[in-house]
């Protein structure tokens, strides 16, 4: 594209740095910001570089943060021998959503995938596994996405921990409450049978 | 949606209300920001600051320049007795792009859009009656979008200029380059031929 302005063409190329926006996304925002007061790109603007300077993880479970250690890990109501694994802060938001969880989050900010360079090291393993070996920990939940990678990440882990005599765990894979079984596919449905429960359990909800 | 964190809540917010962005892709690409280096973040912020700050609109055909007056009205090779009525600097990028125009534009920054809120005092349409009364300007050509609303702008600045005797045009309807009769919508093959233009005409390019 050729942009009659340095600054507008500057403004379409980091926008679409984005994952998910083209240039002609871009552009079309671009456009949208200049019709807007300035206010608004201000405030955009300020808010990207805020977060991004100013954004704290926790100390304790790589959650974001305000402060040092989260609202969670910091509430003496929850179960802090109960530590549920997960990719990043939107796993964390979508079980605090349900309220059937009372333990603590471990984020791991990721998932080994060697095609994308992401190795155990670029993740929060390390501190998780010291976690397991210094504090009373009673149970780890895996809950990363039912992927390769995530099932990767989940065997990697537990070759790391289970010598440490804790109880580990990962979430139900199964039908979804309202699903209809001929529209469920073959190995959600397979699952859900090699994993099923005693029949009294499944009335305690 | 409960965030950890206010800056990100912040963020979140701001993004989101772009359009076509929800809160959800919002917080992806907040996500993603925190995976890259804080530069990223802060050339994503400045150029988003400085566009708006900064831009400049030509003085004679309100398309975003970095200067006061554009590169294509102070090009003295471009015939300025021509005029081609756009609606954004999108338009203005597409039809430089085929070559095929070495007049001067005039971009009216959206078009007349009552549900929009949108009226002719918000778009340029004065400075544009006002060239015509002032400039020697031979033709003006529209070449606004082919909706209601294009219409309708189409119209409005044809009664505001149509007595000052100046030749008036639109960009032609019809079939695309390459495209087969049978696919064509109704509208547009029916417009092509209303439309139909002399033979000879055709084999000039």
């Amino acid at each position: 594209m050729e942009f009659s302005s340095k600054l507008i063409e500057n403004a379409v190329n980091e926008i679409s740095n984005l994952p998910g926006i083209g240039k002609k996304t871009a552009l079309r925002l671009v456009l949208h910001l200049l019709k807007q007061s300035e206010t608004q790109s201000i405030n955009l603007s300020k808010a990207i570089s805020e977060m991004r300077l100013k954004v704290n993880f926790c100390k304790n479970c790589h959650n974001i943060s305000d402060n040092d250690i989260c609202e969670i890990c910091s509430n003496p109501r929850r179960d802090s021998s109960l530590i549920c694994v997960v990719e990043d802060i939107r796993d964390v938001m979508a079980i605090e959503k349900t309220g059937s969880f009372n333990g603590v989050y471990h984020v791991l900010n990721g998932k080994i995938s060697p095609l994308d360079g992401v190795g155990p090291d670029d993740l929060n393993i390390d501190s998780l596994v010291k976690k397991v070996i210094n504090n009373q920990i009673r149970e780890v939940i895996f809950a990363l996405s039912t992927t390769m990678e995530g099932d990767t990440t989940n065997f990697y882990i537990f070759r790391k921990i289970s010598q440490y005599n804790i109880l580990t765990s990962t979430i139900a894979r199964g039908i979804s409450v309202g699903d209809d079984l001929e529209y469920t596919d073959e190995v959600t449905l397979g699952r859900s049978i090699t994993d099923r429960i005693p029949f009294e359990n499944s009335l305690k909800n």
